[in-house]
């Protein structure tokens, strides 16, 4: 496995909101420990603790950051808990998170080609002080003290294969979430779409065309499509499919090939 | 034309929300595009493609910034259809927006001393990967080029003098938006009341005085004032100008001078 | 009183929110007076000049940056009056605020370690343009000025000794606050609690256990606690305090010591 030179970026994905100094508190820490660190928000507004629609965001912005760079995710509905908070360094990026299966996304190319280690908080100096706020006493810490190179990947904790996988339904094709404007998105990547010569889905009985733009149907009509996250989805022209087609979470969607 | 050195500033003005990470990915495609990148957050939740606020708020921030920095504006109802996206220089600043009126705050000085350049995307290798995220795929690659010095600002695109004008209302004697707090926002500049000698407003038949401050009127009274952004206001002391006056946008307001 | 090198860092705390431009112009500015000026934000999602919350906010961050930062509140009901804009150095940390007590919780140190300047605007050329928008016109180009090493703290004007205390509430052992998830959370630091030795509380009759997490009393049970503020706070596991004890801002919580 290649370790990229860490480079000073440390991205925040968390369900904090805006609401309270909790993300603001975190960058100061992370300036603490390592005073050329870049912070960068990429969303504070994950529904509170809704793992799903964090391990969606990371299937959609992990490929469009700087080698080198640093990404925290505090959605932890198991803080406080003996959960495991991990760090993982794979497609030429590093990942600081709960052992929850958030990173379901990055963790499919590991095998092949990456490495989690669980944090030894002891060894690191990061016994946390709050029972509550691991964002700042230690996900943000253990991130800034790799951005910095004070401890290289290696040293954050041993390896460890028995990672938390297939939670979150990154893979999976059925509906995983609902976005503000009635889209069902899916777990199915568009690389999986080209795979298998896919030109159509079946859901809830009813055929739905694969199609590269919402023009290529008539306004209120449903239709398949890929996201801005890479991801299937499955929306109605100027419409809420949500509300349209009455489907919710875990509605499953059969892929449809195209005869050859 | 005086073409001033970029100064690794990039700001962000979208209707994107804070709910997503588009705002998140966006940097990090600056990033990956120049790594010494400083961007800001200027504001995420303009109502969604509500260009006429949101070239409201350039009038307000476009002489805040240093010289040399260069600011994106994504609020594009026309996103996926053929309007251009454009770039500006004027007054010391580089505005990178598509071309739907949203910099009338800006356009009205480059006759004088600006140039607006089409983008020409083959070129710049931006063919867009996505229909509906030029945000990410067309609008911040090019400001990080030229905040990064890769392109200069002439080797953007050609030059254009067909730019969209006037759509938005700024320099318009009206109301244009009304904000939170109930407030009449109008296109009147502060330098146009300055020029004109303007002591007072007609407004629905009425006579409001320009005041220099919410206290020159009784409690509940309506009043005239420039506000933050430099623009003419219709307001009630610690009240609301839209209930009381019953009045919203589109109203025609009237400058009365002093007389002589 | 030690006078730390400025490490360039600026963070604002305000009551602005998110919808209007407000806040990324102030960073504008920050950047035209001190290019090198990194800014963090804090929160801005204050109550609209709710003073007491954002004072309980700077108890729970102030320690949490590097030594050298300057940070910005304007949380300010007071703009456009005669109140003073000041600035105080303590602990390592500059701050820059109106003189409306809401620094109380650094202002507690200043008397052993610190010091407080009212700004002389006349002399630092800031004479505000707006009567409404000091943290544009005021309060972060001082900071700037500061954080850019342009002034010493010392120039920034003469020293003062009668600045406001005590209206917010920190250091007394009442409920100041109800956060969002009903927690009562009063003005009692955590190091009151060990000096005195403080084993549970009574409040509105009751008698509470400080504990050191939910887990110690069960579900739908209240309790005390110390929070991620480092403040006493009243909660019920897995619910709301507010509404479980039907109490609000202001009432009294005895503090109950261990008996020897």
């Amino acid at each position: 496995m290649e370790i990229p030179p860490p480079n000073g970026l440390i991205t925040l994905l968390t369900d904090f909101g805006h609401r309270d100094p909790y993300v603001g508190i975190m960058k100061g820490v992370a300036k603490r420990h390592f005073m050329g660190a870049e912070v960068i928000d990429v969303c504070h507004d994950v529904p509170a603790q809704d793992v799903a629609t964090a391990a969606l965001f990371i299937a959609g912005m992990h490929e469009h950051f700087p080698v080198g760079t640093v990404h925290v995710v505090v959605v932890d509905p198991g803080v406080g808990t003996e959960r495991r908070a991990i760090a993982v360094c794979v497609g030429g990026a590093y990942w600081i998170a709960p052992d929850n299966g958030v990173l379901e996304a990055v963790l499919a190319d590991v095998a092949a080609s990456g490495e989690v280690r669980a944090l030894d908080l002891d060894a690191l100096g990061l016994a946390p002080r709050s029972r509550t706020f691991h964002g700042r006493d230690v996900f943000t810490p253990a991130a800034a003290m790799l951005a910095g190179r004070r401890y290289g990947f290696r040293a954050l904790g041993p390896r460890i294969a028995d990672v938390q996988r297939g939670s979150t339904g990154i893979g999976r094709s059925e509906v995983l979430v609902i976005d503000r404007f009635g889209n069902l998105i899916t777990g199915v990547t568009a690389a999986v779409l080209t795979e298998r010569s896919v030109t159509a889905v079946r859901v809830a009985g009813r055929r739905l065309p694969l199609c590269g733009t919402y023009g290529e149907v008539a306004a209120g009509e449903p239709l398949a499509l890929v996201n801005s996250y890479d991801l299937l989805e499955i929306a109605v022209r100027d419409g809420s499919a949500a509300d349209r087609l009455g489907l919710g979470r875990g509605t499953v969607v059969e892929l449809l090939a195209e005869e050859p």
